[in-house]
């Protein structure tokens, strides 16, 4: 069978007079974007940018919900219960839905604080999980390679998405090396691809300490808001490729 | 044929850790919910409960967005260009949407300023009903009964419902007075129930400068924040049937 | 020397339509009012009417800063970096400041989650005494009685009240029992006033487990927001004057 | 006597992982910098920034006000009474005051629709005067030149200085050309150096028709936020300078 990979990309995180990322260029890149929601970035009149964007590239779009924390760009953690955590992603996802011409989306990935915290904290990733599936059950989730809330979220019946992120270090367990680290970022625009190919071909990554590990993704994130990304996403897509790998939206491979 | 009338009342409008209204009471008395969408009042948590206080009491649900005015409560008139509220109802309407077991409402009554100057300003009703067709064409616009918005959103191909105010005195043009003037708000239970029997049976209403002026209403517009609404909601509600009218959902009447 | 307390109680908690709390019967009550800032409660209109209503009582006035959460209440947990909590809070008390005749205040009191986090944590206790120093160097820190918060404040040179809970139980270490416990609050008010007596005047305190522990305290937090709060804080009052105690404000005391 | 001539421009609108603006170079060629308060604009970490950076350069401080409106960046109208207009200065005014090394402010310029709402509204014209008498009689408030506001102010008893746009057209009776209109803005850099010279110099200018009109300016506006911007400051002050004019502080003028 033909190895698949898709590749995400946070957008939409522009809000009122002040722009972020180039998401018409990085667009090009992607099979799958992850639309900020109002909570952390965008705006009812990003969205609908956004949104008509991606359908004009036929890129699938994700909602990309967050705690409530504009001033901190949803990056500060937050003891949220999850319950209203739950409530929070329902009222995104729909708030995005609403824009897309066939009121249905593909994916849900939770942003910054949300999603690192949810890697950890067992409750607020059922609650995530619970929020996906009351709102739509075909909904993807995209959460951590290697994590137990990709565990977590196939016990409750979720469709998964496991995501990579190409240009970080990982230790030997699988986790991100933290960016604190020296090494935690991966510069080399090659070894960036190299690792790529291996990881969508092979479902190897070679470990910050040396060691290969297993580490299969459905998903690769990308980011849109450097001067090399755009660099960076043709590079990749340029090798996988070459090794007969197809980049596909999420909703085909998983 | 059988005259019927919805009475439609807002709700919801709690927010975070400040309680307002009580919905449990009035809810009871009602067949349409209007629920805050967290611009003007409401927020996640108390859309759920109240999306699931209408669901237990089989009250139709409908959104009812605001203008981004959470400190005013969506009682001052801000000059929103009509693109931009097109946004702001569209995203309201759906995150409200999702928390419903159905995933779709009954209608949209824009709140406070935003409902006042639609009533005046053609592009901003407009963009109200291009909002509502954009996201559903079934769902039912409420607007102020013997306005020009009300033939505009038909032109336009909306379902429409016309709202009246049992409460408030109308002038000889049909238009509300204004709560400035004395004699704008009727206080007398009984008048007011027998007012509303004339508008539902015979579409007509008297003046508060003496004439009888035709008016039509598809539903009733009741408060649900003084001590006296319960009291109020059940006279008119008693008045109206012993007249044999029926009180049903706006789904059931447009 | 004569024992000496304070009263102090959350006010202005109130917010746009939204009103908390009966601060028009507390403050009769109380020496010191402590003031929401907009940050979790109360905006620029309800902290004029509550500057007021202190001014008029002869209440000193004090600061109640809050992380960033006005749908959380301010009580929840957030990983707000200590130089962000400083600004946020430079901003505040700034901001209260104005509205007041003097230009001055009295005190500052951070409120719920960054009040109970800076109990534990050193550098957000850090950032609150800086930020307190460099708008004015006379304000006085209300902190938890029996804290390092306190020991810490006194290091850097603040003027420092200690607080203390009346009617909440506390551990043989001094810490508050938290809320979810059995018997963590104190609900017989002969008790409550009983318990406080012995606070300043012999500052000691019956720990939930038995042991008499030492506790002392310049001032008494008193809620506003019961049905019982008046009740209590009279009945306190009273116990403590008949015990030659004087209520004044915390200048006159730290 | 020698001419004199202050220059202001709007800072610190960046907001959270937002930026805007060069503030960084064009706090080079200023006399006066208007610091956004966080209701339209800024934050509590940009406004320290700000401070800190117009301090180091030895420029003088204002606030610069707005509605409350984030997403429209302050630009909208909005029907907010005269009252809480004057609380949300207050409140504007004492948040930045408190991050000065001073504790004071120079001057107070209204933001984007504020401003242009009280050129024509004089009850929202008084309640600026009013927030500024308030907090501190002595801050100068920036207001348009030729504007009735600024007899209002003065009539009140305030310290005003007058601005001018140096680089857009006005008719004849002084008001400002519309930005809708063709010729309204000056996009010549000579043009508009010399425009600037005559005004300061003579106290005239060269309306849109033709005629020469009287318009005196105590405060040129410049912008930070186009590339042209640092360009057209230095021109303007070269222009000035060698026609002896000096550029100081607002303080210093009125």
């Amino acid at each position: 069978m033909t190895a698949r990979i898709d590749f995400n990309c946070d957008m939409g995180e522009s809000f009122g007079a002040y722009q972020m990322g180039q998401d018409e260029e990085i667009i090009k890149h992607i099979t799958s974007a992850n639309i900020a929601c109002g909570f952390h970035a965008g705006d009812p009149n990003w969205m609908r940018l956004t949104v008509k964007l991606a359908e004009e590239h036929g890129v699938a779009m994700g909602a990309h919900p967050s705690f409530p924390d504009l001033p901190g760009f949803g990056r500060r953690n937050m003891a949220v219960a999850p319950g209203e955590a739950k409530n929070d992603i329902i009222y995104q996802i729909g708030a995005l839905t609403a824009f897309t011409s066939a009121k249905r989306l593909q994916h849900v990935k939770p942003h910054g604080a949300m999603y690192n915290m949810a890697v950890r904290d067992e409750a607020l990733a059922r609650s995530i999980c619970e929020a996906i599936l009351e709102v739509d059950p075909e909904l993807i989730l995209v959460a951590l390679a290697g994590s137990r809330w990709i565990d977590r979220a196939r016990d409750m019946g979720l469709r998964v998405a496991r995501e990579a992120f190409a240009d970080r270090a990982v230790n030997a367990d699988g986790t991100l090396v933290p960016r604190s680290k020296p090494g935690s970022v991966i510069e080399d625009v090659g070894a960036v691809a190299r690792r790529s190919v291996k990881m969508v071909t092979q479902g190897k990554v070679t470990a910050i300490t040396g060691e290969e590990i297993a580490l299969s993704a459905d998903t690769l994130c990308l980011h849109g808001d450097t001067p090399n990304s755009i660099h960076l996403a043709s590079s990749i897509r340029s090798a996988l490729e070459s090794e007969g790998v197809q980049i596909v939206p999420l909703g085909q491979i998983v």
